[in-house]
């Protein structure tokens, strides 16, 4: 959330000569996204999104990323695919880092989403799933429910009881359920797999934008159903489940893509295992930021909260 | 440079139902400008800066940034001013800080300017000085050179001399030359005070904006040129001096605003002085900034050479 490389803009203007997009007018450094570096940029003809990759981007995973936009985007997705350059060159380096040129798109991250906003974004990922059917490249999921145990013995379950006391057993024992549990034979696809409020842009109720697919991977297709479901149907802290906006956001889902019988039963074990990810996600940034740091840290156990939730009400999911 | 409070999107577009500037379209938190916390927000009508203002800007100030804003705007001058809402309110309050909605301006910061460009830039700060003949406020300045022996005490000592040795005494002697050297009867004005680069914004070789006027004060009017002179003529790091951009930032500054025989000779004097008051303002917060702190520290010793320059070279200013 902060702009770690430094671009002049006599910089950008130099590398703008390389696309056909005009020359720069405006340009300022944005906060928004996962770690990279993001411009907000006008040139006399279009506004654009100048992304450096930093450390939480793997370069080599950038084809992937590009192949997929512009799938998604020839399908008629909202998502913001990379600008090529007069060579069709769409992987730029800037200032040592990897940098894409990207189409800016309009509209806001929700914040408090609306049930009607809910259910256009169910929407939104039930017509990309449908758009992602016939796209055959593959990326391994970096956070797949495999590397869990590694990420909680990182943590250490003495820092994971200072974060709440008994996280370490919990995790333990929801570690081992999801061993028995986890629906590997379910069908699998390239997923987003980070659908938060802040990476759909929204104009009222209508879906403007899906972005910031730096975590998009290949996994169990429901489970990136699951991970929008942990993300958006819950006050920020957890506490507070929407039954309004659950239904909604399935709803919209099921709309515009089909949610078998069996997906749909194994909701209640794939949204327990989207709170577990994120919860030890969070705990381990929780423990490796120091509380002084000018990044936000993110309350862990606003996880916590949901995974006790989904444990406690295996029945939300049913139709 | 970072976004200290955070604003949601709904946030945002509620306080936008205070004036008559449409519906929000798009929000993205900036990093620019002093430690304000800023949003480029595009509305349905039109782009605006949001700012809200964090500890460094005194709220009892911004009636006095307000009138000189919409004093030079009125005379054609290319500065931003704070929009009213309905009721002819300009100072807002938003999450707990005082917060404007201010008229975006195009155009980019430079960092490595070219004659033309200074010459233009001098020009702009001739007409802004020149429009500001008959603006009355005044503003005492919290920076002026009689707070400059404070804040080499609370620097201190074998701190200054970690930053370059000798710079105390070195600090000391300059404190004592400028003591009976300050040309206190100069004519006074209210004053940009800070305009570096990044304070300008520019398209081509024309000024479409000069910003962050919150260092504007009452003070000796040439003391601006002075700052505007050790802020542009200079390698970033204060080792090559440029006497090109000089010429010109002082020739476009005579173009459209008179300097007298006077002014012209106490230059000398006033970039030296310039030149402590930002090695002093930085030496301070390079002290009390940890090393490893996201904020970036600017390296005080940069003005320290322009300083070194200046006493050696008081002969750059004669006509």
């Amino acid at each position: 959330m902060a702009v770690y490389t430094k671009v002049r803009s006599e910089e950008i203007d130099a590398f703008l000569t390389r696309f056909d997009a005009g020359s720069l007018v405006s340009a300022k450094g944005i906060a928004e996204g996962v770690e990279n570096s993001n411009y907000l940029i006008e040139t006399t003809q279009d506004r654009f999104i100048l992304t450096l990759y930093e450390k939480r981007v793997d370069p080599g995973d950038l084809p992937f990323f590009i192949a997929m936009l512009d799938h998604l985007a020839e399908k008629g997705c909202p998502v913001p695919p990379m600008i090529a350059d007069r060579d069709g060159i769409k992987i730029q380096q800037l200032n040592g880092r990897y940098a894409c040129l990207i189409k800016f798109l309009p509209g806001i991250s929700l914040t408090v989403p609306t049930a009607a906003q809910a259910e256009a974004t169910g929407r939104a990922l039930g017509n990309m799933h449908d758009a992602l059917q016939d796209f055959n490249a593959e990326r391994p999921n970096s956070m797949n429910h495999d590397t869990w145990r590694t990420l909680a013995v990182d943590c250490g379950p003495l820092e994971l009881d200072n974060i709440a006391p008994g996280l370490h057993d919990l995790v333990e024992a929801e570690l081992g359920f999801l061993d028995t549990h986890w629906p590997d034979d379910l069908p699998k696809s390239v997923i987003h797999a980070d659908l938060f409020p802040d990476n759909v842009l929204m104009l009222d109720d209508h879906v403007t934008g899906l972005i910031d697919f730096y975590f998009s991977c290949t996994d169990v297709r429901a489970y990136d159903v699951a991970i929008t479901h942990a993300a958006w149907c819950f006050s920020e802290d957890g506490v507070q489940f929407n039954p309004a906006i659950s239904n909604a956001l399935i709803g919209g889902y099921s709309e515009a893509f089909n949610l078998s019988d069996t997906e749909r039963a194994a909701l209640p074990v794939l949204a327990r295992a989207a709170a577990l990810r994120f919860l030890l996600t969070r705990a381990y940034d929780w423990i490796n930021t120091p509380a002084d740091a000018m990044v936000t840290r993110k309350d862990p156990t606003a996880f916590l909260n949901r995974l006790k939730f989904y444990q406690a009400n295996p029945d939300i999911f049913k139709a």
